[in-house]
């Protein structure tokens, strides 16, 4: 365990060194219980230079998404405001279901840097490697009926859609319904999982696959021609907490305009952002497959798509291909 | 634990005697463990006769939702298929819900004599005593959009009352969205929880609780105004187990007629039998409260409420009371 008040202090001296016996102090422990801390921090992936006399600096903090690390200089006011951390976890979604089901509040995230057995949409699996993504799972508790629910999932793509075109300056398309596409490969997926009664939402589960630093050979070859990075896309590394942090905000401050002012803002933003609309795809759905032209989503967030004898299928559940 | 397959061969014997050898060759166990079996039988309700030379005689079983009491005679094909008993267990919902997530098939249900923490709609819970309901949660798999999950509700509460009008012969109302009225009280709540993605659902699993043998006094005075049970109403006491079974074979009919037709024909049947239709009510929300006139459901399963200045409010949660 990290002593995170022991880490704040070293923050707060912005790169000069604070003397043992004044950590000592303001800790409220012995010096040799310092020593021990700060060998934890390093540990956990902290640069602390110790020097005698001088004391202890902090040279670098790691690029993990540790409680402390996220929360500092993250703005936003709820989402983030509790963020448990794994170095490994089979699944963030999993672990945010129980702690959700045992009462956590809106905005608590799950963050890990591995998972096991990362979940995708439809039952498939998410490749989740160590040191390169974001994994991580928000417990949110809209009270909006449940056919309102699949639009939050489209709000989400957007919000960081948006978010990572800001910080990135990436080009960030969607696909229906919620793959983020940069350089040409998907970067991103958003699993929306919720527990409900037919009348009330008791919590939605966002979890968020964002891969941020990985190269082509970090994908496993199944994967390879489709998976991409943020990295990979912009030729350039990412620091993951501070994304997290960007992304939090979008989703707090899109979140509640959607709670206020519902779908319509961001119908349109989606569809601005959306790749396939326009043209020809291949919907993949439980039902069967379906061509035609997606035209945009519905207020209920289903595709529209324009079949061939110029009728309007509403697509609920599907893999959406473009077609050859 | 009660041996199934004895129960269904002193039951095949149709009162007649079974020879203890023939039940030891048949069974492939000795006469003493026969002899066990049949105590073991005794305890759980059944009434078994012994008669040196003649053998056992099933004289009456119990009116507990055993395994192979439901199933005996059940005419569902896949509703009732499995189920699972318990003498007493803290929510028949909870239970169905660890099973489906462990991979439970569609009709599975989960029953109690007793829940000790039965839960009700909107976080109610539920008064479950002994020896006088149906407590049980079926797993169903519907392959629908999230926004239909709040029709299966309707379609339950459509199904259970006409199949306990059809085999009590009392009148019985709805109470939108899902309380079932017979005798001037409430007989019969219905609790639908789900988990699924935003475009999937994973499982539903539809509570029923049925007041079917508590006489008035069996209620604690705060719900004795309200509940009743179909006893009360009718005058008499109903066999639980076959309740348990007209009640899974109408709602397997009926599931399989909405996944085929759609909500229409139920909405029909459910404003055929709602009580509240055509009178002023006071709807009690999330968003406050709201007085108008019911007059039907929406194809979501809203009610659609008729407000003083005649504009139609669309309810998705709420409790609903007749206006003074």
């Amino acid at each position: 365990m990290i002593n995170e008040e022991l880490i704040r202090r070293l923050k707060a001296a912005r790169g000069q060194f604070v003397s043992g016996e004044e950590l000592s102090r303001v800790l409220g422990v012995s010096r040799t219980a310092i020593w021990k801390h700060v060998e934890e921090l390093r540990q956990a992936g902290y640069r602390v230079e110790a020097v005698r006399k001088a004391g202890y600096r902090l040279v670098a903090a790691p690029d993990r998404l540790y409680p402390v690390e996220v929360q500092d200089g993250l703005k936003a006011t709820r989402f983030g405001r509790e963020v448990v951390y794994f170095d490994a976890i089979a699944s963030t979604q999993i672990e945010a279901h129980r702690r959700a089901e045992a009462g956590a509040p809106e905005g608590l995230v799950v963050a890990a840097d591995v998972q096991t057995g990362g979940r995708g949409r439809l039952g498939r699996t998410w490749h989740s490697p160590p040191d390169a993504g974001i994994w991580m799972s928000l417990v949110l508790r809209p009270e909006v009926p449940l056919a309102r629910v699949p639009q939050l999932t489209l709000v989400a793509a957007v919000s960081l859609a948006d978010t990572l075109a800001e910080h990135t300056g990436l080009s960030v398309g969607i696909k229906w319904p919620n793959d983020l596409f940069a350089g040409g490969r998907k970067v991103c997926g958003i699993l929306t999982e919720l527990a409900a009664e037919a009348d009330r939402v008791h919590f939605v589960i966002l979890g968020i696959g964002l891969n941020v630093n990985q190269k082509e050979e970090d994908f496993p070859p199944e994967l390879r021609a489709r998976a991409g990075s943020l990295a990979m896309a912009a030729g350039r590394s990412f620091s993951r907490v501070a994304l997290t942090q960007r992304l939090l905000e979008g989703l707090e401050t899109d979140y509640d305009t959607y709670l206020r002012e519902g779908f319509a803002p961001f119908k349109r933003r989606w569809e601005a952002r959306a790749i396939s609309l326009g043209r020809r795809v291949v919907a993949r759905t439980p039902g069967g497959e379906f061509v035609g032209v997606a035209r945009g989503i519905d207020d209920d967030g289903a595709l529209l798509l324009e079949q061939g004898n110029g009728t309007i299928r509403k697509i609920y559940s599907a893999d959406l291909d473009l077609h050859a």
